[in-house]
């Protein structure tokens, strides 16, 4: 519903070849619907209808896309959900400018809300969505960072820190808090989502990290191993880099210190036997379960008033479904 | 003043190194501050206080910068404002990342208008800015097609059009319209300055892109020749292939089908030579002299019931400036 919603949403005018052509090629190209789900369901149970968040999801799914656009670029990524990057086919500069107006675009639905919502819970989700989006753009800096300058003394704290920024407020805790400020017109404090949503945030970027190692490359939608090659800081390479030898550590140190095209399959082979025989997979896993296990306990508490519902059990086997999924 | 609100407005924590240390980058080496000088001098010809359209002019500058700041990752820049572009120095990733950042700051402003300006005129402002980020979005799609896709078939009703949507909207016509609305509390038709903005913008751009020929390059603060290197289509190239010869059209095509780190700089002399030989040079100024002089007319217009004051000359002067302006 919300992918028609999203879609019929987009403009539908010149200049089509170069922009608004392209606009709708990720959202066409599917996705989980995780963050729209939990803003509509989130809503249900706490007494809204979906059509009353239906705007604000829109926007965060087509935020979440356009961050994808700029993700794609950054990380000079090839493939995302099975076809080729819009950088990677249109190049980086359509590509940049298409992002910048599927931002803009996301914005539009949070102005329809003014009629549905009115003005005071409209502009409460507005605020949420522009705290939302500067917590991404801090949390993708960091994660960039790192990057660009081989950070590699990180621990398990570095690396949640940034995916609480990076993905665990416009994955999960946004969406739960303006789902819960809609329906409740701004009665429930949204604080109350924060643990749950964090914990459920950390749980599926750990996952998606672990899948990007081991998933089949069809399912998964991109290269797999791509991370190793991008050089990508996940829990499993720091992981790695606090328990490798010297010179192992020497190796990985010169393997990201090269330019990210010259890095070779076999090396890219050699990191991921590694983090095999290190158990790095393993501790992600496991991190991972804790998380969401965490999660589940938090759902109980942040749901606590939240009356039996369909909704409630769709959040309730998200939370489930992320200890699961192909781990 | 706009300046110092706006390096005062942006926030001073973490991520410094990859993000906020990098935000202010470009708003520190100063530039003409048109945009906001039209915001704050409209609204005081119709009798507001800068003060009431101060976030709005700082939403718009740092709006204006965050658009450099991609515009610059677009075009492949290496110079802005005389130093290097942030990509150049920071790369592409952290670059982009924090355009996404300036955007989304670029609304905090707004937000804080609630208070001083209510929520109506608050309401308005935002659904100009939202209509000014579109229109650059869409001139911005149309201007990387013509490069990527070496469109050159071009007259200048096509550099105008797209000029409307890259420049104008955002550098004179949504200034303009925001200060009146705030001024007048929304009594004002903000149309009124649509055919001044028009005109003025084009006017301001052909002469940017004039400049970028014969400018001290010291002065101007980017690489002079730069937009031939890049392809730009400018009004001097669309005249140019409008009147070279059939075989130095070929060679135009095929220097613009090269690979740009490929174009010599003595292809870039070739192209510039041909220019002054054809006389594009002058068509753009004379363009240039008519559009000012059409906007000119149009301020008298659109100011017409706004009383003599500092503003309205100071806006007045502007547009003789445009006229001038080392032609």
């Amino acid at each position: 519903m919300t992918m028609a919603g999203l879609l019929s949403a987009l403009p539908d005018m010149e200049p089509r070849r170069y922009l608004y052509d392209l606009v709708p090629v990720y959202p066409r190209r599917g996705g989980k619907g995780l963050r729209c789900g939990l803003t509509i369901a989130t809503c249900g149970a706490f007494g809204g209808t979906p059509r009353l968040a239906l705007n604000s999801a829109i926007a965060i799914e087509l935020f979440h896309n356009a961050f994808l656009v700029h993700d794609d670029v950054e990380d000079g990524s090839l493939t995302r959900r099975g076809l080729p990057t819009l950088a990677a086919e249109h190049g980086l500069a359509v590509a940049v400018n298409v992002g910048d107006a599927m931002n803009v675009l996301s914005i539009e639905p949070l102005m329809r809300n003014l009629e549905l919502l009115g003005p005071e819970v409209t502009w409460d989700v507005m605020a949420e969505i522009q705290h939302m989006v500067r917590q991404s753009t801090e949390g993708q800096a960091t994660e960039l960072g790192w990057v660009r300058d081989n950070v590699l003394d990180l621990e398990d704290a570095d690396y949640l820190r940034m995916t609480l920024k990076k993905t665990c407020w416009y994955t999960c805790i946004h969406p739960c808090r303006i789902g819960a400020v809609i329906a409740s017109r701004g009665a429930i404090d949204p604080d109350r989502f924060n643990r749950f949503g964090y914990f459920m945030g950390a749980a599926f970027q750990i996952q998606d990290d672990v899948l990007n190692l081991v998933a089949d490359e069809r399912r998964y939608g991109k290269e797999i191993g791509g991370d190793i090659q991008e050089g990508k800081r996940t829990m499993m390479l720091i992981h790695l880099y606090r328990h490798a030898s010297p010179r192992e550590r020497d190796r990985l140190r010169r393997f990201l210190a090269t330019a990210r095209e010259r890095r070779t399959d076999r090396d890219v082979r050699w990191v991921r036997a590694l983090m095999d025989r290190y158990g790095s997979l393993d501790h992600a896993r496991q991190s991972a379960r804790s998380l969401a296990a965490a999660a589940l306990d938090e759902f109980h508490a942040a749901y606590a008033d939240a009356p039996p519902s369909r909704d409630r059990r769709f959040i309730e086997q998200i939370v489930h479904y992320m200890i699961e999924r192909d781990l």
